[in-house]
């Protein structure tokens, strides 16, 4: 495909300056989380060849030394090919390849560009190929950014947590169809937001655990070609050694080169948790909705003046922030499961836009969860005068009174408070029905077994 | 492929007895609104080929008799094939072919199943492929069908604007962030519902055009293969005869045989008017919201008990049927938009999916507009006592006071009355800053220059 | 709300005659198989209301009688509600309740319409409430479908692996971006698809495991309101004796009211098997395409008649009617997530869409595995001719001779096959570059370490 | 909310400065072109303000001058705010008033900072509102995106049609189902995508029509609260005589802030294209699979080594790169018809990520389609021989000899050529069914009378 001339001061070579010629489609590199899983597969790799003397030891250990160099830090800028590119990730892996073996090649006393010593393909590419690096690499920086994410979920569950717990006696009116209904506490409501997230968090770490099968060291279509029987097993254990991760051997190789489902099912998850979060920023927007014609049963930290024409005004920015993440997470999954499902053979290729947009749902969530801790949940208050207030007005309150006082009495109480405008406690102690002792034991009962 | 009994009441054959044996995967037919298209079709077709001399009139005014009969409605359960069938829509195709080929034979004195004086394929199907008749079927059908809920809208724009005209003397705070904000007059709001679906109704009206556009006549791959070159014209002018639209014949044949996407056009408008009303309908919960801890500023009408414990609960069901309604059409049309993209090479091999949920779509919006503007826009009422309340107490009232007290002075009010529990009104009037003929009209002009 | 006549022979009451003239909007009653679940739940709760004392023997009995005779199936016409209905499902629960009612006051010697004996609401409904109730109906629905689906799944894993090993001794060219790569067996490409659904269905399994986890009990906010605290678990004891699975009494009753996420997540599940089905009939279809100008390396049974116009055309029609199926199952679940999102504070409005596209997707995936199974995979023949040549023409084969000629002089056959048509194999015996027996031992073992 | 230090060489404000301590879950700034827009309003505004005597010469020419200094670009770092902040753009809206303000005050003589000169909210912002000035900027910056990707289309339009023209005497066999079908010209094909690709385009054009109408001037809720009657058309005749854009005052100005359906069509149209796009390019991919075990009709441009383990290997990378980017437009569509929907009373608080999404897909789909039509169209080579192989041996060639020598005939020639491996030219020859002549004049008519 003709000669081109590679930059001076660059560590790739000659496919990475085609790719970038190629491919802008997305105009943006592919995610570095990526990359340095590719990196971490290719040291594996040279510690597996080398075990089995496929690799002598000084062109091993140069490439591994390479491979530190590169998860240092200091090469980020060496990897600059956009997501949409050669649709099995072959663009950035070989861009990899060629960095590691220049590094490696002048490690070893050779030239950057000088392919002899430690050629990009021949040594360390050795028994790989994309199609199975590429998605363990997605694989790898998959589990370790859910790492991440979980810290990042624990955090706000014990933060949502603290704030049941603050809240557990901050009697309220539920609502059920928007509708009045029975009572519940504040703490009540943040405890589900909490049990919600724990749940979540949970399915992603069944998502994760999927993703600790790998197909490495099976490749082009997963077979394993070319390569010795043990090369799988021992790629993986120099990984685990690695990274502190438990990945498995890929039960059938030629499978989990063509089914990218095991993302599809980590996006899903992310999606849940981003469905779960919408859900709750929601309804904080909802309770703080106010000051004067909402529900105003809590109030948000205010972070910026609302509005440049409408003086005091503050609005729920985080959670609208919040929202729009949670959106653009459902929108990264909608690409996620169409790429998955268009796999064709013996390869899917559609596999940088499948780990590109898990990795920045990984991302967005992650940044989002934190945001929301630190920037709103913690400093949630409760309006406790306008929960009491609710609570007693509510025209769900009527349920509780039901065993005491039968359905149709207080069906004419409700009736009556419609009418005079009196909220069903006063009415209650006004015509003695119960005395005021006998009524608050009977409120205080009023969240149900489920409360502990 | 064997033989196969046909039962002896069926006025289909023997293709239709294989299909049913191999599709039940969606358990349920074809919509009928897509046969009935097929069969306007066929007529169309015959008259071409009678008036080109390929067909003997007695054949083609058979043919044409019996697609009659079958439109009147009597032989609907004729067509009993699974939507997920080939993926061209071919078991169906041969469906009308055969039920049309056995009441035409019938007609001229001939018996259910012999193929000599009608051929299901020679004669009803003559220059026909199932890839033209199919897609030109469902854009009939999708024209038709717009026709009825273009009306469906139209109605509830009518019943928008009556209740904009009734609520016009309304104000009460607009709500942004659902923060309060500048005063609007509940009137302002409907008039925007009214105005949204009117530009809903346009929006389909475009996609509905575009549908005009027919491949029919263009045979198996859209080339017109043993065809006569004024096949096409011939048909779509009998076809625009018979129905009263203005088709065209396509400009170009194989595109429109391969590609989908006016139909995903439509379905995309389908979707739009779903996002639409489910912001109207989820903005009416809102506003609904209460009876005594809500927002509370209209009451829709009651039309079930919403709770068998809570006594008197009323909820807005027909908005949360609405709300699911436009949902699943956002999903008809995911489906619809994958399907679109995934042609191959001279056809899209999922095209009954296409049709289905293009026509599911149609039904659903169609009968939940109605079911909107009957059964709860019509009985709307505000309570303009909140709204009053509202619009009084309203934080993002002291924006109108800016011009005339200046920023300053209404921010230390709006404190104040933080403080003192007092609205603006109260407070301007007790400060006698203004005299209450000029708050007034102040507050008359409230409603900006967009009020007419 | 007033009055409303019920039909004579109706078993259900007013709530349901109002619901029918509410709802018409999706054109489809909900699912029975909901229906059914809820009768389930009734059953358990009147178990456990008789042990707790709550519901006289005599009256839980009638009920639990009542409830085994709609089970077993003589009553499924008497729930005729719209799908789209109240938000929570209480047009349906209450018809269920009204149904159960009559046919207990019947069996105790009372009158269809008497609410006395056997009150809909104070007997059959006692301790419930639809937000509850609903949601563990789609659970159970859920898990009961989902056992259904496992089998028909593993069936068809059965075929595959059968295929699998009736292809072994299959050597074809793998195809990686659609273009020639290294050898596979067609074999290894069934067992791949086999080991895909095997993962599909444990992922099944895991979703299933969350909807153990219900919520009935916990009334109308999950808090448990007006019932004493073993009522649940109660309730979940009888319901694990009747129907032999083992469900979970909800860890936070509040979370589970509010949240569908475990649904979602089953649906994401549901989403990912039609993508692995998608991908798998898509490659069949490429794989059988031809006969003449395609790949042709297998044949799909014949079905049916292709065209009307080609003779003796033959259409992949099941592997389209699936790839259709597939599509519309994404599209359940993009309105499945959406609704999940939704949910406003103590409940989440979209039960009905939730359950009802869950339930759509279970069945249509069960059919369509089925279908699959049974119509199409059973049948698949290889033409092992066409696999062979297509194995020794492979541009992709050139690579495992790469070890023992060197890749210089591979590249170098490669470009003379390339210009003289020649195929690998025999350019290397022509060239004497191998003899015929090494040859056919190298070729041989070509299919890798990963063939077992 | 407290104090705030401005670092010293910054050109925006305190609001800025909170707005980047809140926001950073994108990880991204939103779209420049966005900012851009803005600043286009800014200037438009400033004209009607001066024109209205609501601002001063001097003042109104400085901000003007301001805003070009801005689009002359040497202030982009200037505006570095989060994509997801508060939701109605608010935070990016004051950073840019914030700017203009202090590059406003520096051209008085003032100094940065000072905000009694120009006053970024009283000035700046005179009778503006994000709630109008930020939709109105996403449909400006949308506008101006469309002419670039009208422009980029059309390029590519004309590549097709130059390949049809170039192709027009390729006779091959067309494909429906993946199966052999009648003839069709390698021609015909790219004709067919250069027409779907037109009509795309005037879709995308009736979706920029809708774009420009404009809610700009309408303040907080669209009323046009404290802004004089003549104020939006002169914002919009200043912003027509600046852009040379036709937009239009909006017909309700509380309809066009509340509801972004316009946005939503736009983002469905771009979504519409990426279908047809991703359509063509598998397209594409299947036509040159091979080079030895597939289609191998096309041979696209090679533009980089497809691997580094095959020798020879050329992969369809721009085409996967293509395949992806249209799915990541889905699933930018996706997020935005979520978003569409979910808009709430006054406000629609998704208005960044809609903005955001839009202005993505509208980028990526440039510059896609750019590589398209450079990096792989342009350079598409016919393979005739195959081409023409295929022509003569597709099954479908058969449906072409129908109406000479009848069906059964054809039928009968068509099993002997499967039985015996002879192509049915080769047949009718042998049999002397028909002369060369007559054969090749029939065959020379097989593309029906759609060729033109």
């Amino acid at each position: 495909m003709g000669e081109k001339a590679v930059p001076d001061d660059a560590w790739y070579g000659i496919h990475t300056c085609r790719s970038l010629e190629n491919f802008d489609a997305a105009g943006e590199v592919l995610p570095l989380s990526i990359v340095s899983a590719i990196v971490r597969l290719k040291a594996a790799c040279a510690a597996a060849n080398e075990q089995l003397g496929l690799l002598d030891p000084d062109c091993a250990s140069a490439i591994r030394k390479a491979c530190r160099a590169i998860l240092a830090g200091g090469y980020d800028d060496q990897f600059p090919i956009d997501i949409f590119q050669a649709g099995s990730g072959t663009s950035t892996q070989m861009n990899v390849n060629e960095v590691i073996a220049n590094l490696a090649a002048v490690e070893l006393g050779g030239q950057r560009g000088d392919r002899r010593r430690v050629h990009p393909n021949d040594h360390v590419n050795k028994g790989q190929s994309t199609n199975n690096i590429f998605p363990s690499a997605i694989r790898l920086a998959a589990v370790e950014l859910n790492r991440h994410l979980a810290k990042a979920v624990a955090g706000l569950v014990a933060s949502l947590e603290e704030k049941a717990d603050a809240f557990a006696q901050v009697p309220k009116s539920g609502r059920t169809h928007l509708q009045d209904a029975v009572p519940i506490t504040l703490g009540q409501e943040f405890a589900a937001y909490a049990r919600s997230l724990e749940k979540a968090r949970a399915r992603l770490a069944a998502a994760a655990d999927t993703l600790l099968e790998i197909g490495v060291g099976g490749n082009a279509v997963g077979t394993g070609i070319n390569t010795p029987p043990a090369f799988r097993s021992l790629i993986v254990a120099a990984l685990n050694q690695s990274t502190g991760f438990s990945f498995r051997v890929a039960e059938n190789g030629v499978e989990i080169t063509q089914f990218m489902t095991d993302m599809g099912q980590m996006s899903a998850s992310l999606r849940l948790l981003a469905m779960d979060l919408l859900k709750m920023t929601n309804d904080l927007r909802l309770l703080a909705s106010g000051p004067y014609t909402g529900i105003a049963e809590i109030r948000l930290p205010p972070v910026e003046p609302g509005s440049s024409i409408m003086p005091g005004k503050v609005n729920p920015s985080i959670c609208e922030a919040a929202n729009m993440a949670c959106i653009q997470v459902a929108g990264y999954d909608a690409a996620v499961a169409m790429a998955c499902g268009l796999g064709q053979l013996e390869l899917n290729t559609h596999m940088p836009l499948i780990g590109a947009n898990l990795i920045k749902a990984f991302e967005v969530l992650t940044r989002t969860v934190t945001m929301l801790d630190m920037r709103c949940i913690r400093g949630i208050e409760a309006d406790a005068a306008v929960c009491q207030r609710n609570f007693e007005s509510s025209a769900g309150l009527a349920t509780i009174l039901n065993p005491a006082l039968g359905y149709d009495r207080v069906a004419a109480l409700v009736k009556e408070g419609l009418a005079s405008g009196k909220n069903l406690k006063t009415l209650v102690l006004e015509k003695q029905l119960m005395n005021k002792a006998a009524l608050d034991e009977l409120l205080a009962g009023a969240f149900g077994p489920n409360e502990s």
